[in-house]
C-alpha cells in the first residue's frame, strides 16, 4: 500500500476475532454503532448488500462475518478509507469473508446517471445499511450543535442517502439506519417518504439513560405502521456489557431478532 | 342528574381509592392510558393544566390527586362526558380534588376567536395533557386501518389539537401526549413545529414485545434535541404488573422521574 506508514494504520479484532479491520490510526475509528448497525441484518439475509459510507468497512465485514449467504460492497468514497477496506481485505485473517466482500470508491450523496456511472446501479442491491459520519464529530457536540447537525440533515445530507439507498434497492429490500436521537425525525420522514413501514430500536447506554443512539430498519414498499422494538441497553450499572448485547455486538444475535 | 338512569353509569375507583370516577357504561372507559399520561406531569408541578379532550376526567383528576399543587381544567366537547366529569366532582371521595378541578364543555379543535371565546384564552395554562380519542377505535383497527387513522391524524386532526394546546399554554409551559406509536411521526412534526424540545417514552406490554403507546412531552420555546428516555413496561412474563408501572399507575411516581 502507497502513502502513510505501517504506524500509521493498526490491525483490530472484532467478533471475538472473527475478522480483522485496518483503520488508521487518527480520525473516527469504528467500533460498538458499527457492530450494533450489522446487527439489524436478519441473519438468514442472502443477496447484496450495500454498506453505504462504508469507511474501513467495519459494519459490511460484521454483516459478512454473522450472515453466511451475504455478499457485500462497501461504498466510499475517501481514497484512504477505500484503501484500508481493501487492505483489510488481503489480511489471512479475513480470508473467508473476503471472497464474498469488494470494495466500490464512490460518493453515497451522487444522484441519476452520476450515480449509476459511479457503480451504483438502480435495484441492484438486497439490503443497504448506513452509519452516517456526520455521527462521529458530534460526540463532543453541544446541545446547540447537535441542533445545528440535525437541521443539515434535514436540509438534505441524510435525505441525499437515503435517496440513493432506495433507489438502489429492489422492491422489498431492506435499509438499516444507526443515528443519533436528535435524527430521529428526520430520519422517519426521509424513510416514510421512500421506503414503507419502520421499526425503531432505541440504543441506551445503561438501562436508566436516554437513548445514545437509534437503529431504524425499513423495507421498500412495505405498508405498516410504525413499530417500536424493546431497546437494545448496552450496560449494567457497574458499567459491565449486558449478554445480549454482548451477543450483538460480538455477531452471535441479532437486534431485531431474526 | 337528568338523561339516562343511574344504571347507565358506573363509579370506578383509581389511584388505590384515592379518586373516583363516573362514565357511561358503554363506550371508551378510561384506564390505564390516562393514569400513564397523568404520570408525565412533574410531581412539582403548580399552576394550571388543561386536560384536552378529558372525557369523564379519568387524566386531569390522576394530576390532581398526584400533583397537590395543580389546578386542572377539564375541557370536553361532549355534553354526556362533561356531564359525567361535572358529577365526579360531587362525588364525597373526591371532595379533597374537586376544589382545585374545573369542568370547560368545549371543542378542542376550535381555532382563533372562537377558541377564546369557548374559554380557551392564549397563554391561560402552565401545561396541557391529551389522550387523544382516536386511541380507542384503533384498539382492534387492522394495520391498514391503524394507517388510515394516523393519515387522518396527519391531515389536520392532531394538528387542531396540538395548534390549540400550543396557543393556550405558556412560554416554557408543558405538553403530555399519549398516542399510539403509529402517530409518532405526525406527533413529533406537529410537536416540533409548535413546541420545543421533546422527550419519549415507548409504553411496551411486556419487555419483549412492541410499544402499544408513546407518551411525548414536551417545554414550549426550549431548544434541545429530541431523547428518548427508558421504556415504561407494564407487565412480567407471567402478566402481572410491575412495580415501577403499578407505582405510575397508581399515582406514587413520575413517568419521567420528576
Amino acid at each position: 500500500m502507497t502513502g502513510p506508514g505501517a504506524k500509521d494504520f493498526t490491525i483490530d479484532s472484532f467478533h471475538r476475532g472473527r475478522f480483522r479491520l485496518v483503520q488508521p490510526s487518527r480520525g473516527h475509528r469504528a467500533g460498538m454503532d458499527a457492530m450494533i448497525l450489522a446487527a439489524a441484518v436478519p441473519g438468514s439475509f442472502s443477496g447484496w448488500l450495500a454498506d453505504l459510507g462504508a469507511g474501513a468497512g467495519a459494519a459490511g465485514l460484521a454483516v459478512a462475518s454473522r450472515c453466511s449467504q451475504a455478499r457485500i460492497r462497501l461504498v466510499e468514497r475517501s481514497p484512504q478509507m477505500a484503501e484500508c477496506a481493501r487492505r483489510g481485505l488481503t489480511l489471512p485473517e479475513n480470508r473467508e469473508l473476503a471472497g464474498r466482500v469488494d470494495v466500490l470508491e464512490a460518493d453515497v450523496t451522487l444522484s441519476g446517471r452520476a450515480r449509476v456511472e459511479a457503480g451504483l446501479a438502480d435495484r441492484s442491491f438486497d439490503f443497504a445499511i448506513m452509519n452516517p459520519p456526520f455521527n462521529a464529530p458530534a460526540d463532543r457536540a453541544t446541545p446547540d450543535e447537535l441542533k445545528r447537525l440535525a437541521h443539515v440533515m434535514e436540509d438534505g445530507l441524510l435525505e441525499g442517502w437515503l435517496r440513493t439507498a432506495a433507489a438502489i434497492v429492489v422492491p422489498r429490500g431492506g435499509l438499516a439506519v444507526i443515528a443519533r436521537p436528535a435524527l430521529l425525525h428526520a430520519l422517519i420522514s426521509a424513510i416514510g417518504a421512500r421506503f414503507g413501514s419502520a421499526a425503531l430500536i432505541p440504543v441506551h447506554p445503561r438501562a436508566d439513560a436516554p437513548a445514545i443512539r437509534i437503529v431504524v430498519r425499513a423495507w421498500r414498499g412495505a405498508r405498516r405502521a410504525l413499530e417500536i422494538h424493546p431497546p437494545l441497553v448496552l450496560h449494567d450499572e457497574a458499567g459491565k456489557l449486558l449478554p445480549q448485547a454482548d451477543a450483538i455486538i460480538n455477531g452471535r444475535a441479532s437486534l431485531f431478532g431474526d
